[in-house]
């Protein structure tokens, strides 16, 4: 392999000839070898570009960058944004946890490419963008990886998970109103209890993600506020006026969403606690999602032995030693996902409790977890979506032998008969093997024709919408 | 002991003769001897008093309830919430996971009090109140439980955790007021970084806290929905037509809090994400505490050989062997309870994902621990308020001495002289034991003269709102 | 009420006349008004007792304390052993993270009521015990909690979770012999499978508990270790010659357990992997009996519209509001109690992981999860043993009916005709709800007689052991 | 794209042309769009390569299967072995949870490279190994995948998180032995304490690692413990006799590592303890290397407003802001994975208690969680070790300026003249900001000449092994 000298302040480096990046990511390239290489999730580098690209033009418009250079950076930063320097960033998770060294990545990338794009060499001639004083301008990574964090993950909550969560919640909002009159039995404690209608019962799973997409909505303003402008500590050293507000404005043009300036700078390096609200809400939808999954492989269990009450689509071979087995595979890959996000929860909890004065030092595991999280909920609700839940059917048979069996209709009769004769008679029949209806008529509580009118499945459902 | 002789749907039970619950609880006392006695917390009690009485009432408003019935209820449960019959509930968080146990615990205290109250012995007579029929009328512990917690969780985060949480902040902010112009040296990743002041290093804690409290608050839409109307299985099965509104506004009457009827009922008894959502928010105020205090604690350290910078109230003798020491006994008290609630928030998250079908079974494990939560942060930060922050002062010698003889000062001649050379001084003067000034002159990069003008710790601090 | 002046290095406090804590405890008491008063595990309070009089033992056998002072010492120990002075320990949890609030707590009653047996009044006359300097000689609260720490733990782990565990297995394992040859079908994913033995199901369980007990039993030997002796930092600074050995035997004497001094108190003092070792495999625990019980749980469900293959012990009415429902009550406590120890494990690793330089301070925290899990595990285990596990029978009718019916039943032809006619044999079967008999005839890919040799549940089940 | 038809028991599917892979993963590759392509872990697909080759020798041997068979299946797995065919395995955790398509992915394939290898183009004349009936002869997905588990998570955990532990806590013994009489101030509470030597402190790290070790180790038994031979439901069903023991030999003997068959089969497909029992230890290691990374970057903190007692490499600029600076980014990696690790621990624990009656379906996820851990851990103590504790260093002038001036040498002299005069002193020098021996003697409790030969650090700090 060929190498070109780079350097920086601590001295030289070899770099590989053919990579824009230079010193300090060659540094962290050697001096963090853990796990595999460039996991440094894209979403990460791509906030970066735009923030460096609303940089350039803040610094341009307040004076303190040309517009040579502007424009330098920022096409830079829209060859990454279309995915042509994929390669030029293969730093991990596990390096400082300021994320110092992928900034200077950026920071290099930009400088080096620039240079190229001017028709020059690696360090031929001058520099025609410099990494730290023009890449870097008014910035630092304590800012810096703050802001690309926010823009990633506001970006993951909006582009990806809620979508995927919305699309899963319209189908069973779709699946709820078709069955809306499909009255079946009810199961508390997993025990037989009084009836409901299927679509009653989707209707709880729908409620439950509307509440997890307000919540998630609720915490997005505290993600759209971006840490740029406060530099090192918080103080915005070495800003021009204004800036703040300036480079949060062009991050929202560029990115279209409504980016704002962090009131408190403090907080915004210091803390990371818009993750841990907004993951604390991405957790909330994976404890919903586990409870709907489950819910709906139970109900799907079978074909011969289980509950069976409703019919889901047969996607692949269940087994590999089980002829014409076919498993409800979609409801476990999403309580997976629910497993890793409700782990995700903690360790970002854990990071997030131990900043330090003015700077929290698990941005990139913070980051990281969190887009895990959001990408994984929205694919897997996706998936879930197309392949099982839209395509959940009633076993009406089944359905209807199980209410037609049961023993807690016997509830209707408690505002008749009482509490005490009502259990008199459920558990005579449960004993005897018998019908509530029988026993009901034997123990001579109430007539067959009383029976008959007070116990009635269908009007034991409420009111359906 | 004596005993009286209980029956319920099963048969006879020894009752103790001087206590007011029936068979049911008694079984339950006998049934699941896990843990301290008496454990399931007694805001749930009081809870249940409040909804007990707002049925009761409702169930009178809309004709199923006579009023005599309706006031001995009242009655009852007016002097459960007076604490009159705090040695009447005896039952653990480890019972059956809706809370039938407790929920019948309050149900036969009403019968069997109110009997007394009306001048009978218990068991004497016509039951002027009966526990299913009567007290329990239009209700299930599956939707009482869900409604109890609710009562409980709410009034817990609007009574204690915020005032709590906002006390601190309130204190922090005048802090931080009064130390705006405290300039002091920065820290990043624990190294000396560029300054700052103490009221901005103050300013992101507050910031910190309005986030949380802010956090909190917007769960509270989410916990004020009662699922009482619900039932059984969220179908309302057994209640009169209007109840469940009706019942909601006697709820909130009584408490004197926006209680309203939950929307959905099989989302509220089938999941408890209103409490996964709500302590979330918990845990960020956690994760946000912690912090702080442990910065107060690594500022305050020494006295000799620490940071030192700030000075916290001496509360007590820190050692029991070294003689004179004093520690940040506060902070430790309050970073603790910050490890219960992260801990809690995992327990109530693995309780919230495993409902089945229309219930979920661990109502009690996720209430006690988010009534926990609720209660430590609430009188954690009154505590630290009290016994620390309310008396943190800066030891403005130490924090002078260290701002004169920061390297990191340099980085004001970034924009002087590039970031090349100012390392190179840092650096220089690092290796040296000299100080910047000495080693930017030595080099010939600046004059004594422009040093002294370019380099002001307190104009690097930004604007000082 | 009456006040007495206690004083200690900070000054005078007024201190409720009938009690025999002193200053320090007092002090702790008005600091730290978090949560429920003398929260401070009892547990801790007895460790504290043993370790006080070993101290005492050991430094008389070397010297440094007189014999009366000794025996003293002793004589409140006992008594403390004896419960008689369970109202002297006021303090809570969240007070200072050493728990040196605690420790001076028992020093100052151990002084203090010596004082009373010696027939003084307290403050009358010379000490015939000083707190800090004979009670608390040799020991520092940075090695005495650890010590009550692992006593507390330790006696927990071998007195309660232990053979509350082992009590469940012995039952299950029992039920596993008695129904080895009960042949039922399997589920892989919820879904119908092959067959297996009741007995092998509940085998599966009993393996579990089994490397659950082993996992626990491994950490024993970290936890026996005792970190007395180490006093302020781990240098056993103020401790005579062969301290830490004695005390150490003498702690092992007393309690009857194979208590060690710690070779290394510096770990011991600044770190409590020990008790987040312990802590792992109780979470272990949790881990396989949230899995035992859920299964029992799905098994007994029903009575007519669940799995309904085993019937278990029917212990209270289920409902308030349907009557003669049952409910698997005792699943429920021992899943939700499975859902509080996962969460303390956050809470201890949380705690565990922030200690600085030579000391831990989250040790109060750690072990109130820490004492909490091990009494929950073993009470719960009995608790569903007793009520539950004990009882479990199975339901032979049921069971054969679903054996019977089975599709998986196919596999049994892999190996005579290959997975894909046999795929298609179930699906067939499937599809047109017939058995596989008649499939596979029409599809004459077997013949009756040899799918009825082959085609055998009870030699599907490989050998029973 | 060229494609050619693949089919199973479910019918006909489209494939890429130039791919080994049958229907089934292309199913799974059109049904699982979560997440990142091929995220499933290579370990994994390396373990399955282990037991495929294991499962043809073993079925040889038994007669079961031909020797050409054997051979043929025994070099695809060499193959994958040597990583020839990493382009194969597309599928991604978030499939079924049982692993099954990755079972058929393997199973694919064997059966198609074995076909090539033998001269044919894929799906051309007799099959020379079929997926089912061969490559997964006396198998199923449901006792492979958790092969395919053990073997990885077994080989990580020796291969490279012990060494990895083993190598820092070489190093950290190493230093401490150097550095056995280096005199420091000892802090608890952040506060000053009593002195030890800063070999003293670095051995409670090596202690921390050791027990850590010996907590990994007690787990490999249970991890040791292969699942091969149960195949659907435990039973061993479709599995020569004495299989399942010569399986295990066969792993052992490929692998290298003393592989045995589990003794209960039914434990083994159920639950997976055993990898909640091994990353229990995973994450008391990560608790342990959390407290000492922490330590290490606050003791190295500064240069000139911190703690500065050691001296750490300096490894990369650390900041792109400030010039100059230096940062810890050793510790901030390794806590970053400490923050993963405890994480990841909750996810597996989730996933480890949802196991549901024959089968838990949380095995790629908790594979997936597991070996991140494993390998983080050791890649992050083998860096840790390169580049920052291998090159510890005292700062000797700044370690004696602090001893020298610390209050807490006051405790020497407790043994003297009680504890009560002693902070009587230490309170004194505090408050006057004076030295001990000033106040002592003017206090008139020690003369000059006894304060000298009474209070010696390095007397005060025990006995130095």
């Amino acid at each position: 392999m060929e190498y070109r000298i780079e350097k920086d302040t601590m001295g030289e480096v070899q770099v590989p000839a053919d990579k824009y990046w230079g010193a300090q990511t060659e540094r962290s390239r050697n001096n963090f070898k853990i796990g595999p290489s460039a996991s440094m999730p894209k979403e990460i580098i791509e906030g970066f570009a735009y923030l460096k690209k609303a940089a350039a033009y803040a610094n341009h418009n307040l004076g303190v960058l040309s517009v040579e250079k502007r424009d330098a950076i920022a096409a830079v930063c829209d060859e990454i944004l279309a995915g042509k320097l994929d390669d030029q960033f293969p730093l991990v998770i596990w390096q400082t946890g300021s994320g110092t060294q992928s900034n200077m990545n950026v920071n290099e990338v930009i400088a080096n490419r620039a240079q190229v794009l001017a028709g020059f060499k690696i360090g031929e001639g001058e520099a025609v963008v410099k990494a730290n004083d023009d890449a870097n301008k008014s910035q630092s990574s304590n800012d810096t990886f703050p802001t690309g964090m926010h823009i990633a993950a506001y970006k993951a909550v909006v582009e990806v998970t809620l979508p995927g969560v919305e699309k899963l919640r319209d189908t069973l909002q779709a699946k709820s109103s078709e069955f809306n009159n499909v009255v079946k039995i009810g199961r508390t404690h997993l025990m037989d209890a009084t009836p409901l209608t299927l679509g009653q019962e989707l209707s709880g799973y729908v409620a439950q993600l509307n509440y997890g997409i307000k919540a998630v909505k609720n915490t997005l303003s505290h993600l759209s506020e971006v840490a740029l402008g406060g530099t090192a500590v918080g103080t915005g050293l070495n800003t021009p006026d204004g800036y703040d507000i300036k480079v949060a404005e062009y991050i929202a043009k560029f990115t279209g969403q409504p980016f704002v300036t962090a009131p408190n700078k403090f907080e915004a390096l210091a803390s990371h606690d818009a993750i841990v609200e907004a993951h604390g809400a991405l957790k909330q939808l994976a404890v919903s999602l586990n409870k709907i999954a489950n819910d709906v492989r139970m109900l799907a269990s079978g074909p011969r032995s289980g509950i069976g009450e409703i019919i889901i689509p047969e996607n692949e071979p269940g087994s590999s030693i089980m002829p014409g087995k076919v498993n409800p595979t979609q409801c476990e890959a999403l309580t997976m996902v629910c497993a890793q996000v409700i782990g995700n929860d903690v360790a970002i909890a854990v990071g997030g409790m131990q900043g330090h004065y003015e700077l929290n030092v698990f941005k990139p595991v913070m980051a990281a977890n969190f887009l895990q999280s959001a990408r994984l909920l929205g694919d897997a609700c996706v998936s879930f979506e197309e392949h099982c839940a839209s395509g959940i059917e009633p076993n009406y048979k089944r359905i209807k032998e199980l209410v037609d069996n049961s023993l807690m209709l016997v509830t209707a009769l408690n505002t008749k008969i009482g509490y005490y004769k009502s259990a008199e008679i459920a558990q005579t029949a449960h004993k005897n093997g018998t019908t509530l209806k029988d026993e009901a008529v034997r123990l001579g509580y109430v007539s067959a024709e009383d029976f008959d009118a007070w116990v009635k499945p269908e009007e034991m459902v409420g009111s359906l919408k």
